[in-house]
């Protein structure tokens, strides 16, 4: 399947990689292609720079945010949740048409130090999910593998052999089948279906515990479960 | 050992029996005694009204806020996290004093209708916790348990034998030390010190994805548990 994905970043690499590893026919996005290239800096979580990775996968694609758009069959949202409807509007309305589109993303704001503090409340309308899906009314959003670090999300067996909990949330159930098929793929055995795009909400609000949780365990995998 | 506890509702009632059981000596306090030992009238969630189920726990003292933060060598605050300042100021700094609260409080607003609204935010002071720590600087103030429903609270092994996660956060070290010796009574195993009273954002923003849960999940006993 042709797959665009939206983000240059650390999960928009392990989402790309996965998926190109199955067979599938990835386009990465970006706002400046020869930009993203050009950056081979190691980030500061010692993470190599797009342009670095990119060297070692010559086989995923790499275009505008347009292209990109244009390219996937399924679209996924990997940009920061401060930049997703930016980058989406540069794709633009009529490329993304009714697709499934997969967000990953969080609103962080990194201007006050570490840790970053999530822009997200329990406001209806307030998570980038809700925003997507009221900007793109014709996409189909479903939101989901936000709660977790990029590893992990296309490698559940990360953490306890796969005995953790994916959610999963958006308004169209088809698109959910879809999205459930893929995570499937990934690993994932516990995928949890919050329902509406609503639920986009409590999903990101996992990420001041996810951090806190983070700060306390240091790098061994880990990831939320919903014990039932 | 002598415990106050604030709030008369499901967490106050939960709480208070465990304790008792234990061989504390517990006294709830409320705003006004002869009405909340009046109310008789089951609650939405089924359970019976603070009256009735008094009737029933008559070893269990009541009094005013005053009285049972004058009681209590450790304090418990289970009134809903709208109204937690004000029971604490009508409580008295000076009957506080510098002793343990253990703070079970969600801020959460059902003038919306269900589920309710979290009002809790990932903005510095904005959490229940950390609220009531800068109002009364001497309180010791650890938070804890406000991520379960009541029964879970005071028995672990509901859910699948103890195997889920309780949070805790403070300022005061030596508290929170005690504080987990309460846990324990209680059969929690696996309990996760979050660091300072700032984490309190960070437990009180689980709320969405457990009223979330809770809708998909029904009444089974179901819990959180950070698998690493």
């Amino acid at each position: 399947m042709n797959i665009g994905i939206f983000g240059t970043g650390m999960v928009g690499q392990q989402i790309a990689a996965a998926l190109t590893a199955q067979g599938h026919s990835v386009m990465i996005g970006t706002r400046d292609v020869s930009k993203s290239l050009a950056n081979t800096e190691t980030t500061a979580m010692g993470m190599p720079g797009f342009g670095a990775w990119h060297k070692d996968h010559q086989n995923i694609q790499i275009g505008t945010f347009a292209q990109a758009a244009t390219h996937g069959e399924i679209l996924v949202n990997a940009t920061s949740g401060a930049v997703s409807i930016e980058a989406l509007t540069s794709a633009g309305a009529n490329n993304l048409g009714s697709k499934i589109l997969i967000d990953i993303a969080n609103d962080l704001d990194f201007s006050k130090g570490m840790p970053p503090v999530t822009k997200t409340t329990d406001s209806t309308g307030s998570s980038v999910g809700e925003k997507i899906q009221a900007a793109f009314p014709n996409l189909k959003v479903v939101k989901t593998l936000n709660t977790m670090n990029a590893f992990i999300m296309v490698n559940a067996n990360l953490v306890e052999n796969g005995n953790s909990t994916v959610f999963i949330n958006g308004n169209d159930s088809e698109a959910k089948k879809t999205v459930t098929g893929i995570l499937e793929s990934f690993g994932w055995k516990d995928i949890m279906d919050l329902g509406d795009i609503t639920a986009s909400r409590s999903v990101e609000l996992l990420l001041p515990i996810w951090l806190r949780a983070w700060s306390v365990i240091g790098n061994t995998p880990f990831n939320f479960k919903i014990v039932r």
